[in-house]
């Protein structure tokens, strides 16, 4: 079997979000890195493998293929004998319910956590002024997409079901910033959404990504 | 077969989302409405179907799910063998294709679209000042898309390959208002995004969709 590829820098959620999957999935990859910084994510050849100029790409073979959450899917299934096998369901019901928490993050908790964590936690590394206003909007958004996954944690393990899926794995990225930001009481003030950050938080294949944030490859 | 449940007004986009993939796979279904002027969708026997409040709910047997393109994997996996048998793919790399390009949709065409959309289209119905500059910064945002777009039509029929498919269909919704706007340019003005944007809102599925905008169910 071919080493998967990934390209991006490990600082980005989306990178984070497939290195996650392919950690637990136990797929070798090699994560080549692109400096943002000096807008390589913006060069011709980088855009002949993404045209919308962002990270990560994958390259399994001849496949190439952009966003993270499509990759994962991908992954899951090319490779659903490996790892935790159980990462993106074991049927159709199970399935569907992944990817419901799965759209959940993408089109309601993934908005307002990731203007939180641009404003909180980039922009003062980038000399950037906040925006207190953007601060205070989406931490409103938040907590309401926040409310509802409380009622949710209470009925139930995790966000899909009784066991860890991509849905929960997903969610990782994000709440990695914002828990070291002082907004971590949206995630550790509701007793279940705190129970379930410090359990999928604390997952081997998210402690080895979080090593690898500390020393990306060079 | 029983007959699934799809509850939601024939306004929302993400509620005609899952109509136009029901008629593409031609699968027998019940629509129910919601008044959401009158706040159902907020009333406590609908958020027991959605926590969030928002629309559609699908229900097919005891399986209850929201979110739109959730919803559309389920009925592309769930009724393989129906109507459009390759609106999902054929396969690991025909939907690995489908999937980037169906969150290209969720990620990159639909937040600024969807602004578009309300400002110029709803806003003005519910008699709501229009946002100026919103409308301005999110057509260059859309615009840039587009330019993707277009180089993608370019070489491809379709977004995700040569068949139309589910990527295609989840543009439908957002782009019907649109082009119903004094924006309709950003669509049309593209040669090939303008020649595939013609392609896809001729489907029959698509009309049937229309039919149904113009006469719901009371």
């Amino acid at each position: 079997m071919a080493t998967v590829k990934v390209y991006g820098p490990t600082m980005s959620t989306a990178v984070t979000r497939v290195l996650a999957c392919l950690l637990e999935k136990e797929v070798d990859f090699q994560l080549i890195p692109v400096d943002m910084a000096k807008r390589q994510h913006k060069s011709p050849d980088y855009l002949k493998l993404h045209p919308f100029g962002q990270v990560p790409v994958f390259q399994d073979d001849s496949l190439t293929l952009f966003e993270s959450r499509a990759i994962c899917r991908y992954v899951c299934d090319k490779f659903a004998g490996n790892g935790n096998e159980g990462l993106f369901g074991d049927g159709l019901l199970a399935r569907a319910s992944i990817d419901q928490w799965l759209e959940a993050e993408a089109q309601s908790f993934n908005p307002p956590s990731s203007v939180l964590i641009f404003q909180l936690a980039f922009a003062p590394r980038m000399k950037l002024k906040q925006d207190e206003a953007a601060i205070e909007q989406n931490e409103g958004k938040l907590a309401k997409v926040l409310d509802v996954y409380e009622q949710r944690l209470e009925q139930s393990r995790f966000l899909a079901g009784d066991e860890f899926s991509l849905a929960d794995l997903s969610h990782l990225p994000n709440s990695h910033y914002l828990a070291r930001t002082d907004r971590a009481h949206l995630l550790t003030s509701r007793k279940n959404v705190g129970r379930w950050w410090a359990e999928i938080s604390s997952r081997p294949s998210w402690k080895k990504v979080l090593e690898m944030m500390k020393s990306p490859p060079k």
